[in-house]
């Protein structure tokens, strides 16, 4: 091998050794479990698909697409999201089944980085998707749905900002005077960069009145559950917005006990582009960053040739594993070491064990070479050899 | 879109759908179940990995493996098979903290078709690996734990054909004049072509007796769990070879009530060219293919320089549900239809149904545009209106 040493993974990739792949898997199975009772059905895709189907429709930056190319010649990306082939499969099949449609899935997803020591170029998201229904009632119900969720998976402090994609539009088009300020100023509150807001703002040819309004967005709403003042920045065919956001926050007060772990911010933007009307995010204490996000994408499906209403959220598997406590797993591990003679013996003894749930390694003590050291990591250590078996 | 249409997968990439995603779930978790209490330890390693690593090691054929290049210009390829990562796992990190080690997987992997309609290209592999041990305990309980792994899961009728890879080389050997022979011949019967075979030797410039003996081996051993007259084709410097096959072959009567299952075929041979020793094939009533495979492969590990016995088996999810009794979901599915006004209500009742683990889906009427149609997938519907709730 040239470069690349023999034990070597690409950028960005990584292995779940043992511990922390039962974590994973207490999340998967405690998550399914909670969803599917929520009358969610869970679905797979290819991690392969077309570039012209899924990776243009995709939200995800080009630049973090893995592509490849088929036999035939044709582009293929590993798969940047789920929302989007939950999307044409429900456009394809599953609509004309069952509308609305309650899907959900936990699946690894890929995004190409381009540094060493950089986030992970592989992770495993956990979501649902609710199509068919353009109504409030949706929304809070993935909102809920992902609060719910998160106290079932152990998640003990976290809070919920929600914003409103077609808000933000609204008011930065009004109080600048192009399309291409709209989009420098929303792609700096997608980073979350409030001082590059700033010294944009400084730059930018405007009325006083209009940066001040613009400046206003960011100290106003956040934190806030007060946003009816927040109508006066709207043009009269624009209330309807706030109406929404009012009837959504309504439905959120009937199911929450507590409130507080929500905020509203109209501020909020996405890298995902996709979203047309409420989106919102998920911050826990323990992750820097955010561990989920979610909101509506009506657009998406006029991709698939649908015009339906649909809303979900993803949480990302590796920053729920920062913030949850370890599960330590409760199975007793023994190991049965046996020596030539005893086989049958310890094969009994083994599988009786066994159907108790144990953990049960049986090992013939010949092949092992540090015997100690092998021991040590078993609860329980039981010899049997043809003088009789007997406890370590 | 130019050629490829809007719904359009890639060549053998298919989407599960909830029924089949359902009946791998069950797979999956009564296999990993089943498989923890052996003692072996579920990892996970990454989609992508360096071709120059684990695309040159891997058994697959080049022309089977996905590559792509990533950001630095390197090779990447996606997972053929799990043993080659498993063995980078193993020699890098986990061999160190246990040996032997016990590993297991479930695990998407990836092969390339070439063709329209034909197999798939993306498939869940479920599987283990015992790494550092070089006994005949290992090979035996690598095909124990195989024959109750098909049990556990439901699998009513399979049968075991065991063979050796190092017999089987010997055997071309001694009865052919170069390496070349060894391979066309090898190579007939990985791809099971018995015709083939007969003509090739017609074909060879070989002697009668050495022609007879090659066409012997498909027809003695078959079907037959005696080989000790095998011996004769070996020279003395290779009879430790049955010697290897008899111990095991003791060792699988301890543990099995019904030896019948087991045959033993010395022209078994597998297109994985890694294998040393004994491998073996799994056939189920209901499936033309193989559903699983496995065999003992110690020289893998010379090129992630360790000098460690290894022994495995995988077997194919696809090709498992293609031979298992399809499994029902039990859990009951209710709908709550609520209309404005019976928010409140509705989600309360809902609730309660969930905890008792019922699926329920809790949708506002005026979103659903074919009502009828909707309540007919549930198997009750219960309405809340501001007038009461009532059962349908």
């Amino acid at each position: 091998m040239s470069k690349i040493q023999m034990f070597e993974k690409p950028l960005g990739m990584r292995d779940s050794f043992p511990d922390v792949n039962e974590q994973k898997e207490y999340i998967r199975s405690t998550a399914r479990d909670f969803i599917k009772r929520k009358g969610y059905d869970f679905i797979k895709t290819p991690s392969v698909e077309y570039f012209e189907t899924i990776g243009k429709a995709s939200a995800i930056d080009e630049s973090a697409l893995f592509k490849l190319v088929d036999n035939q010649g044709e582009m293929l990306v590993l798969r940047p999201d789920m929302t989007t082939p939950i999307a044409r499969i429900a456009a394809s099949k599953l609509l004309k089944e069952k509308n609305p449609l309650r899907l959900a899935y936990y699946a690894d997803v890929f995004r190409a980085q381009q540094r060493e020591g950089g986030r992970p170029a592989e992770f495993e998201q956990l979501g649902l998707e609710l199509v068919g229904d353009f109504s409030p009632y949706a929304d809070s119900e993935i909102i809920y749905t992902a609060i719910e969720l998160l106290k079932a998976l152990g998640v003990e402090s976290f809070r919920i900002t929600i914003g409103h994609a077609e808000i933000l539009s609204a008011f930065l088009t009004n109080n600048t005077d192009s399309t291409e300020q709209v989009e420098m100023l929303r792609q700096l509150l997608v980073e979350k960069n409030l001082v590059g807001f700033s010294q944009m703002l400084d730059s930018m040819d405007l009325l006083e009145e209009q940066k001040e309004r613009l400046i206003k967005i960011i100290d106003y709403t956040n934190n806030s559950n007060v946003f009816s003042d927040f109508r006066h920045f709207l043009k009269d065919n624009q209330q309807y917005l706030i109406d929404q956001v009012e009837e959504l926050q309504n439905l959120l007060e009937f199911q929450l006990n507590d409130f507080s772990i929500i905020s509203f911010d109209f501020s909020l933007a996405s890298h995902m582009s996709y979203y047309t009307g409420m989106l919102f995010e998920i911050h826990a204490a323990g992750s820097g960053f955010s561990i989920g996000n979610g909101g509506r994408y009506d657009e998406l499906f006029k991709q698939f040739n649908e015009s339906v209403g649909a809303t979900g959220f993803g949480i990302r598997v590796d920053r729920l594993l920062e913030v949850l406590p370890k599960q330590l797993t409760k199975e007793k591990r023994t190991l049965l070491l046996f020596d030539k003679g005893s086989f049958s013996k310890a094969n009994v003894l083994a599988e009786a064990r066994r159907n108790t749930s144990e953990y049960v390694t049986l090992q013939y003590a010949e092949s092992v070479s540090d015997i100690e050291a092998f021991k040590q990591i078993f609860d329980e250590v039981i010899i049997v050899s043809e003088g009789g078996s007997f406890r370590e």
